[in-house]
């Protein structure tokens, strides 16, 4: 009955899917736009087939940025109502996916939830999910095992996955030798350098990514090849392991996109600011224009309790220079879970980071919000401001706990309100300060 | 008895003073490397002979990035104790400069005591206090009083004053002619254009500025040449009249150093993120080099309660990109009076955009903190992972409120942590997850 197999396949036949061409209107383009870029890999749509409710978007670096937020059943939150609420309210804040890292008891309740009620992309990492699913130490894992839960989260309905195929035994070799200040901290990564070490076989997400990407292609699931190597400290940035597993993530690149599997590639990382726009350029030529999907990058070591904030410096940078999808970071990062409301601020840190990049990408109407709060603000209107603002509630709480002495300005400035005697000057009225 | 005039005037003599030496220290570099800087004017030592008990410091686009907290006594606190505390409590969060905008009652007791108590660098705008000094509506003020008031900073012992004197009649007929969305977001530079508007007079700070320049002189004040026409949103960037107001204050730059006196000139304001590198390029190139303050760039407009956030961005990327010396901005910008605790929100985010910018630009040592953090984590050594962070009480107060099963890893990740299954991985030991 379907005349394609996955939407690059589409793309490339000509065929205008019903999740492009709603994902084209969002970013302001027509189907006809949207779809070379989808044909050629630069832009990708994250739609499993089973996801029916989903709210098809794209992701590329010309489009508007998209972020993701992390949520998950754990040993400290085991109530899936609680995590489904936790994804309403991080869909309401402005979240485009939302990855299921679940790292306790059974996770496929949690999971088939989400694609049966969330409309946001759904992403999972099925290495983390293997040794919870199978409830077996790691060493006792075998390659079929793994390869197992990545056809189980593709029925299920999971719109992209990350696999980290790019770390094989070479680079136990070259970690070995070189030696690294962090060595890995991709979590999913640790766990395969771990089952590498222990049972001396070569990565299953490696050696066997043709079987994988037959099974992507039949669900259509977006492969977004996990960097195991980033960057975790400064120190470590853009040495020899990270770009080398770049160098490889962008031939597996071009292998799936042989068998019309869409790709993401993802990113640093711990890294100083002025080695990002270098990284992304090189992911480009890499990576041959794929979607490129970056952890911060946290611009400095020494902050935490504060890493929304270095990843929104690093976030905005990097989308800038064409990274297309930022992971967002909350201030519990290296310390502890997030809570409810470190999920909040970590996703307007993110949402501050992305919407920044667009304005200075020039993507279409990005700046158009902008813009009116700005109209509003020289008319000292408030409630036009709320309407602008990302955060109206917090905004406004803050202004009402400070109450100022006239309406028509705020207690920050009082009749010193540059906006006000600017509008009193240029009307010709006189102007009064004390 | 004095053999030097200024802090420039010594440095061209080849005078190496106290104050030179010790900024020279702190800087990791010796007298001499310092020396020629101060010499040419592309740093300054904000240093007002009267500031004795000062803890000297240059300030300079090849520099450590300096932050500068605002204070003063306002409406709705009056109380010089308590501002007192305040200035305390940034300086010890790592400010090294205090601007005393007060704007209420007798401004002076708050100026004296924080030049006789503080060791950071001191900055006031004298045309703030020229209305509250007077205590007489702004049309009622002459050229004269303005110019006294600035005598008066000069000898209460401020080490550096923002003088808007780039805005002139020609800006109003510019401004009028070109439109601007935001017109003038400068307090100060909105008293002036209100002042020239109402009375018909040229800007005293630009027709005087001979007069100003031998107060400067005689005291050591270092002008900060303030950017009445910085942009107040997104949509002002860039602009004639911004760009306009920068030629006419390299010049007035330049008019200072023929005098011996020490320059800084202030810049934007919102900008888009692009725009950035942009304009400090050709603040260095108008300007020859003089150190630039910046109040943020904030790099959006729509996110009031977090602009904290947007200036992080913009300031980071400003100061890798040749900013001195970043203005806080904190998240009651925009809305209130900011809060102690909105003050503290403020300084951290000012600091960590100074230190990723100072990483960037490869200032002396910038990184070993960065390092020093690395080598705690990996080692899961939170004790020494506190003392190389920012702000060691929150992040310890986030960690212990969800408390891990484990002592060697977070609640984040507990047995998943990468750091602990990649030591026992190097280590040769067996990885236990479950």
């Amino acid at each position: 009955m379907e005349q394609y197999a996955t939407q690059m396949d589409a793309a490339r036949r000509g065929i205008i899917t019903a999740q492009l061409r709603s994902a084209a209107e969002k970013e302001r383009m027509t189907a006809e736009e949207l779809l070379p870029l989808v044909a050629s890999g630069r832009a990708v749509i994250c739609a499993n087939k089973r996801h029916a409710c989903l709210n098809a978007q794209a992701i590329g670096s010309m489009l508007r940025t998209k972020i993701n937020v992390n949520l998950g059943v754990s040993r400290d939150c085991k109530d899936v109502g609680t995590e489904m609420q936790k994804a309403a309210a991080a869909v309401q804040l402005g979240a485009d996916a939302i990855m299921d890292l679940s790292s306790h008891g059974d996770t496929q309740p949690f999971r088939r939830r989400l694609v049966a009620e969330c409309p946001a992309i759904i992403g999972t990492v099925p290495v983390y999910d293997a040794v919870i699913h199978y409830q077996r130490d790691l060493d006792t894992l075998s390659a079929r095992d793994f390869i197992d839960v990545v056809r189980l989260h593709a029925e299920d309905g999971v719109d992209f996955m990350t696999l980290h195929c790019g770390i094989t035994r070479d680079t136990i070799a070259r970690l070995r030798a070189q030696g690294r200040m962090m060595n890995i901290v991709s979590r999913g990564g640790s766990l395969i350098f771990a089952w590498m070490s222990m049972t001396g076989n070569e990565n299953p997400f490696y050696e066997y990514y043709d079987e994988i990407l037959d099974i992507c292609r039949e669900y259509d699931v977006v492969i977004s090849l996990g960097d195991a190597c980033r960057p975790g400290c400064l120190a470590d940035a853009s040495d020899a392991c990270q770009i080398d597993e770049l160098v490889k993530l962008g031939e597996l690149t071009r292998r799936a996109w042989a068998k019309d599997v869409q790709v993401m590639v993802e990113g640093p990382g711990h890294m100083p600011l002025d080695q990002i726009a270098a990284n992304m350029k090189i992911q480009q030529t890499l990576c041959g224009g794929a979607p490129f999907y970056v952890l911060g990058p946290l611009v400095t070591d020494i902050a935490p309790g504060y890493d929304h904030i270095t990843a929104a410096i690093g976030g905005s940078i990097a989308a800038a220079n064409g990274a297309a999808f930022l992971c967002y970071v909350t201030p519990a990062e290296h310390l502890a879970l997030p809570s409810v409301e470190d999920v909040k601020q970590g996703i307007i840190a993110s949402k501050i980071a992305a919407h920044a990049a667009d304005i200075a990408k020039g993507v279409r109407g990005a700046r158009e919000i902008d813009d009116k709060m700005a109209e509003a603000r020289c008319r000292l209107d408030w409630q036009a401001q709320w309407k602008c603002a990302l955060d109206p509630e917090t905004a406004q709480a803050m202004r009402a706990a400070r109450k100022p002495e006239h309406d028509d300005t705020c207690s920050m400035c009082g009749k010193f309100c540059a906006v006000r005697s600017m509008n009193k000057a240029l009307a010709g009225e006189h102007i009064d300060i004390l």
